[in-house]
C-alpha cells in the first residue's frame, strides 16, 4: 500500500465520520471473537493503517490519526507509517497518553467516540464507556465505517467444518453439552451464550480452518437446557455432520442470526457468559428482562483439563513431534554443522523452518503448523517475538545459538517446543547460560505440588537459578494448550504475580502447560527451553493429594552447553532419567544414524 | 470462676441489655488497638465466659449465649463452658453459622445489636453495620455494658514509658516525623490518624510495657503537619521525656481525650488512616467536614524497613540470643541428654523453658521474652500453638524431638528463633522429615530474587522438599519483626497464595522475616526450623536489582538428625557455611567445653 492510499483511506474514514456524527473513530486488532489470530476479514486496522504488527489500536479524530502500539513493535510501526500521516504513539512511553487519556485531551464534551461493538468485549467495552461518561462523551457501538469504504474486502473465511471422532476425545458432544447443563444448573442459569472460537470447537466436538493455526471456525452459540443453536455460515457443514449434530439437539443457524435472535431467544432467561469473552455488540442485544451471569465459560474450565483419552494421545503427538523435530536437531549438528552450507551461508532461517516443516508433515496425523514458527539465529534469537519472514531472514550463523520455537497440530493434540541448539563452538558465558536456563527448566518440570496451588506459587522454580546469576526472562514461565486447538488457552498459567493482572486458575490433573525459562541478551543471542507438561496426580498423603507434572516433549536438550557440574544431583537424575526416556521412545522411528548420535547425545551425565 | 457465677455474669449483662434496648451484645477479643496481645483491662470475653483462650468471640441475647472459636481451641473451650450455658460454635465447621449468620437467624427485623465500638476495626465494623442493614436490623457501638458489671475490674495498664535512643535506631524522632509528614503530603493528606500501638511507639522513639511481651504502651495519635498529638497516661512519661517530646512538637494529652479531641482537631482535614487499624469508635468521632484516605500507615512500612544501624544491632542481638540458645541446647545434649534427669523425667518442658529464660537473662541488653515460649516434647511439638503452662506441662521425652519456639526483647532487637533437638535416638523418618525441613529452610534462606517479588512468589522454595515427601505445613513459612517491637508485624510476609487474604508487600532491603518451614504429625511430633533473616541488597545487571537474605540468627541445627546425602550440593555449601559463621561468631562467648562440643556439631558435612 502506497502513503498517499493510506492517507486517501483515513480521508474517507473521516467522510463516513462525518456523515455519522462521529468525532473519534476508534479501530481496534480484534475480530469478533477476541481471538489471538484473526483472519484477513478482520484486519480493518492494517487496511487503514497499513501498520501489520499483530497489536496495535488506531484512533482517527477530525484533525489526527494516532496509532498505538507496544514496545515489541515501536520501529515497525514508525517505519510503515512514514509519511502516511499517522502518529505513533508507544505505548507504556513516559508523556505517551492512553487511548482514554487522548480522548480526553482531544475531545470536548459531548462529542461522540464510534467503534464496532463487535471487535470490543464487553468487559473492555464497559470500561472505554465509563471513560466516556466521566468526560461527558457520547458513545456509538454499532457502526462499522471501514467496511464501508473498504474496496474489496477479503470475505469472511468459509472453511469446511469437519468431526473430531469421540474416540480421540474420549468423550462424546452429549456427554459435554450434559456436563455444561449441570455448570449452569450449579449456577442458577438456564442459558448460555458463547463467543470464544475455541470454546466452541471443543464443546462440539467440530474443528475448522477460518483462523490460521488455530482449527477452528467462526461461529457463536446459545446453549439452553433442551437445546442449543450453533451460529455459523451453514456452507460449511457436510450433510452428515449436520445431521450428527441434530442428532445431539444442535440446529445450525446463519452465522450473523445470532444478533438478532438473542432478544427472543434470551427472554427471560438466567444467562451464564463470560465478559470478556462475549463482545459488546452481543451483550447489547441481551434482553432487559434476561439476568446475566458473569462466569469464566465451562468449556474454558472443561477443555483445560484432557480426558485420559486426550493425554494418551498427547503423547502419541508429542512423539512424532519429536521425531521430526530430533531428525531436524541431528541434521543441524551433524550435517550442518562444519558444512560449507553453513560455512559459506547458504542455509537461512527459512531453510530451517521449511525443513522443520517438511519433517512434521511426513508425520502421521499431522495437519498444520500450531504457531508461526520461529527460528532465530544469533541476536535474532533474543527477539523475544522474532519470526523469520523475507524481509527479516538471515543465513543461520555460526559459533552461536539457534532458538527454534516450533509446534504441531496433529489428531492426537498440540504441540509447542522450543530447543535452542548451538552451532560451531560456544563460549563459556553461553554454556554457563544454557546451563541455567536448563536448570530452571529441570527445577519447574519435577515440581512436586499441593493440589489447589495456581502457577503464581510455582514460577519461581524456573526463575530460581537465572536469578542467582543475575538473569531474568520478561515472560510468563507456562502458558495452557489446548487439544488439536489453540497454543495459547487458560485458565491456568505459570507467571509470577503481576499488580492487576488476574491470578490463574489452580494447577489440576490434566492439564497441559508449556514450561519455558529463557534468558535474552540483545545484539548477542537467546536462550529458550521449552516442554509440553501434563499434571497427573501424584500420592495423597494426610497432608493432601499431591501433583506433578509429566513432560510430554520427547526432544534432547544440547549436551555441548551443559556444564554438568552446576547441576544438583536431583537435577541431573531428572535429565538423564529424560534423556533415557526420549532415547528409547524415539528409537523405532529414527534411521540407525540417528539414534547412534542421539544416543551419543543423551549419554547420562556424570 | 465457678460455672454459676459466669451463669450470674450473664444475666448481669442481660440486665444491661434489656435497659439499653439492646437485643444482641457482641464481645470480641480485641483491645482498643487491634494488638495481637491484650491487658488484662481488655479482656471482657474471657470475663463473661471464662474462656481464656487467644481467639474467641461472644454474642449474648435474650435468650442464648454463644461462643465462636477456632480449630485450636475446640478442646479447651468445650471444658472451660460445660454447665455455664454457653453454647460453643466450631469456626468454620459444617452448619455452624457466622456471626452474620447467627444475628440473621435468630434476631428479627427492627432488634438491635450492640457492641463497644473501640473494640472492633473500622473495617470489621462495616463489614458488621451492612449486614445489620442488610437485615433490618439497628446497632449501637457507644456502649461498653461489660464494664458496668464487671466488678474488680483490673486498671488500665500504666507502665513507664522510656525513649530509645537514635543511636540504636540510626535516626530522630524529627526525622521520622518529617518522613511520615512527606508521606502525608504524597498522598494530598495534613492529618494521620494512629491507633496501632507499635506503628506509635515505633514514630515516637518510646517503648512502654502495657503489653505483655510487646514493649508498647497504650497510646493514640494525631500526627498534623506542625505538631503532634500523642494520647497516653501522662503519668508514665518522666519529666524529661516530656521535654524531649515537647522539643520535636509532641504534645502529650490524656489517653481517652483522643475521643473528645478528633471532632475539633480533624475538622476540615483530609486524614490518612488505614481502616484495619483504627477502631470503629475512633471513626465515627472524625467530623462530616473532614475527608479520609484509606491508606496503610507509613510507620507500618517504614518500620519494616530496618535502617542500617538497626541492622547493625539485631546482629548483636542475635549473637547474643544465640549464645544463650546455644548454651541450652549443649546442656540438653550433652548434660541431659542420656542422664538419670531425662530418663526419671525430672526435667520438664517448663523447667526447660525457664532454664532458656535465664540464660538470656545473663545476656547484655536482654528486657523480656518476645513472646510466650513454646518448648514442646514428643507430640506436644506437633500441636502449632501450644505452650506449656502448669496445666500441660509434662516431662521432656526420650527418643522425641523437643521443639522449642522462642524469643527475646533485647534492646539491640527482637529475635526469634526455633530449633528442633532430638533427645535420646532417632528414628530413619524423623531423620527424613527434620532432614526435608531443613532443604526447605535451607532453599528459602539461599533464594536470590529480584526486586518487586512478594513472599507468595518465594513461599514454595521452602515447602517444596516437603511436597516431594508428600508432607506439608499449615501456616505460613515467614513473618516480618520489629526492632524491639511485635515479633509479629508486616507489611510483608512469605506464604502461598490464599483466596481472599491480602498479597503481602514486596520484600525491600532492611526487612526482617522469619523464614519458618515445619513439619507436624499429631500424636507423633513437631518439627520447625526458624531462623530470622533481614533483606540484602545483591547485585544489580541490566535484568533488575536482585535481593538476598542474610540469615541473622545464630544457632545451630541438630547434626544427629541431618541425612547429609539428601542434601544437594548448594545445600550442603550453605549449611558448612552457615555452620562456620555459628562456630566462629558464638565462640568468644562459649565455655571451652561448649566450644569444643560446638566445633563437633558445626563440623563440615562431607
Amino acid at each position: 500500500m502506497t502513503k498517499e492510499g493510506i492517507a486517501l483511506r483515513i480521508a474517507q474514514l473521516r467522510q463516513q465520520m462525518e456523515r455519522e456524527g462521529i468525532d473519534a473513530y476508534y479501530v481496534v486488532t480484534d475480530d469478533y471473537h477476541a481471538s489471538e489470530y484473526v483472519g484477513d476479514y478482520f484486519k480493518e486496522r492494517e487496511y487503514l493503517s497499513g501498520f501489520d504488527g499483530s497489536a496495535g489500536e488506531l484512533v482517527v479524530t477530525k484533525g489526527e490519526a494516532c496509532l498505538w502500539t507496544d514496545g515489541r513493535y515501536f520501529l515497525q510501526a514508525a517505519e510503515q507509517l512514514e509519511g502516511t500521516g499517522i502518529k505513533l504513539m508507544k505505548m507504556r512511553e513516559p508523556g505517551v497518553p492512553t487511548v482514554p487519556e487522548y480522548l480526553a485531551q482531544n475531545l470536548a464534551e459531548g462529542q461522540t467516540v464510534g467503534y464496532d461493538g463487535r471487535t470490543v468485549s464487553n468487559a473492555t467495552a464497559e470500561a472505554i464507556e465509563k471513560a466516556c461518561k466521566s468526560l461527558h462523551l457520547a458513545y456509538r457501538t454499532d457502526l462499522d465505517l471501514v467496511d464501508r469504504i473498504w474496496e474489496n474486502r477479503p470475505s469472511l473465511s468459509a472453511e469446511k467444518v469437519w468431526e473430531l471422532s469421540d474416540q480421540l476425545t474420549g468423550e462424546t458432544r452429549a456427554q459435554k453439552l450434559g456436563r455444561v447443563r449441570e455448570y449452569l444448573k450449579k449456577h442458577d442459569c438456564n442459558a448460555h451464550l458463547i463467543a470464544s472460537l475455541d470454546d466452541i470447537a471443543w464443546l462440539y466436538q467440530l474443528r475448522g480452518g477460518d483462523v490460521d493455526f488455530n482449527p477452528v471456525f467462526l461461529s457463536y452459540s446459545i446453549v439452553l437446557m433442551d437445546k442449543a443453536y450453533l451460529y455459523a455460515n451453514p456452507a460449511i457443514f457436510d450433510h452428515e455432520t449436520t445431521l450428527n449434530l441434530q442428532l445431539d439437539g444442535v440446529e445450525i443457524r446463519p452465522y450473523e442470526q445470532v444478533y438478532r435472535d438473542i432478544p427472543s431467544v434470551l427472554a427471560g432467561r438466567t444467562v451464564l457468559l463470560s465478559k470478556s469473552k462475549v463482545n459488546r455488540a452481543l451483550f447489547s442485544c441481551i434482553p432487559v428482562d434476561a439476568s446475566v451471569v458473569d462466569e469464566t465459560s465451562p468449556e474454558t474450565l472443561f477443555k483445560a483439563c484432557k480426558t485420559k483419552t486426550e493425554v494418551e494421545n498427547e503423547r502419541t503427538a508429542h512423539i512424532r513431534d519429536g521425531v521430526a523435530l530430533t531428525k531436524l536437531i541431528y541434521w543441524l549438528k551433524t550435517q550442518l554443522n562444519g558444512s560449507p552450507d553453513l560455512l559459506m551461508k547458504r542455509v537461512t532461517e527459512l531453510d530451517v523452518s521449511d525443513r522443520l516443516l517438511k519433517l512434521r508433515m511426513e508425520q502421521e496425523g499431522f495437519l498444520e503448523q500450531s504457531f508461526a514458527p520461529i527460528v532465530a539465529t544469533g541476536a535474532h534469537g533474543a527477539i523475544i517475538h522474532y519470526e523469520p519472514t523475507e524481509a527479516t531472514n538471515v543465513p543461520v550463523k555460526n559459533n552461536t545459538f539457534l532458538l527454534m520455537d516450533t509446534g504441531g497440530q496433529y489428531l492426537q493434540g498440540t504441540t509447542d517446543v522450543t530447543r535452542t541448539v548451538l552451532l560451531g563452538r560456544a563460549s563459556q558465558k553461553m554454556k554457563e547460560l544454557y546451563t541455567a536456563v536448563l536448570r530452571g527448566h529441570i527445577r519447574l518440570g519435577s515440581a512436586v505440588f499441593k493440589r489447589g496451588i495456581t502457577g503464581v506459587n510455582l514460577d519461581v522454580l524456573a526463575r530460581a537459578p537465572l536469578w542467582e546469576l543475575g538473569y531474568d526472562y520478561n515472560h510468563g514461565t507456562g502458558h495452557g494448550v489446548g487439544y488439536l486447538l489453540n497454543v495459547h488457552e487458560g485458565p491456568q498459567g505459570i507467571r509470577l504475580l503481576e499488580p492487576g493482572r488476574k491470578i490463574g486458575a489452580p494447577l489440576e490433573e490434566g492439564m497441559i502447560t508449556s514450561n519455558e525459562p529463557g534468558i535474552y541478551l540483545a545484539g548477542e543471542f537467546g536462550i529458550r527451553l521449552e516442554s509440553l507438561t501434563v499434571v497427573q496426580k501424584g500420592q495423597e498423603t494426610d497432608f493432601g493429594q499431591f501433583l506433578q507434572f509429566e513432560t510430554l516433549t520427547m526432544v534432547p536438550f544440547d549436551p555441548e552447553v551443559i556444564l554438568a557440574d552446576r547441576l544438583t544431583a536431583p537435577e541431573k537424575a531428572w535429565l538423564n532419567r529424560y534423556h533415557e526416556t526420549v532415547r528409547n521412545t524415539l528409537a523405532p522411528f529414527l534411521t540407525a544414524e540417528e539414534n547412534a548420535w542421539l544416543a551419543e547425545v543423551t549419554q547420562p551425565l556424570p
